[in-house]
């Protein structure tokens, strides 16, 4: 049996890598072997930089509300909203006045964020 | 710009696929290219048949409470609660007497579950 923490939970960033993506934008990673979960916190009105990489993602709006961008595209969303970005496609987001909790999730494992950082990764 | 559908959301089942993988568990698939989502409604006190299958999964508790076993370990879960089931890891999980609706997230797609059925897939 593996000893290797498989247990987490969203409030507590124990078993995850720490990284700040932006001003307001702080998440915790969580990776695996086929996929990486990350869990966003965003200060109110915090927005990322526009960015894409090779891996798809999906994002699920946990607390709060945002403005999703990606490609010619923006979505208000709310609790409960998700959204997948393909490999590829430029995205950023946008807090709401009340900040946003999201969680991501990266197929395959994005290789820049197992370790502590800053940004989004060099693609 | 793709007009492919990328907007979900956890509590309306239109763009996914449905499935019943056993007595009280339900789920609605939504597939990408690199990982595909979830979204299962297990009615109180359901529970899934122990099986297996090569790719990762993760799972995040989202309403109500369950018991998730894998391998040796059993796991009472709550909401926030999330976890890693490396690929191959022998699993299943019971819904406490809330029920509960669970998110789980596989890498790479399950092929099996691209398409409406019922039951837990092959292996």
């Amino acid at each position: 049996m593996s000893t290797e923490k498989t247990l987490f939970h969203l409030d507590d960033p124990a078993g995850g890598i720490p990284r700040v993506l932006a001003e307001g934008l702080t998440t915790t990673v969580f990776p695996g072997d086929q996929a990486m979960l990350s869990v966003v916190r965003l200060a109110p009105n915090a927005e990322g930089t526009r960015h894409s990489h090779p891996e798809e993602q999906w994002g699920v709006l946990l607390e709060g509300s945002a403005a999703r961008y990606q490609g010619d595209e923006v979505f208000e969303v709310g609790p409960g909203h998700f959204w997948r970005t393909p490999g590829g496609v430029e995205h950023t987001v946008k807090a709401g006045p009340e900040g946003a909790v999201i969680l991501d999730v990266f197929a395959p494992v994005r290789e820049a964020y197992l370790k502590p950082g800053e940004g989004f990764g060099e693609s």
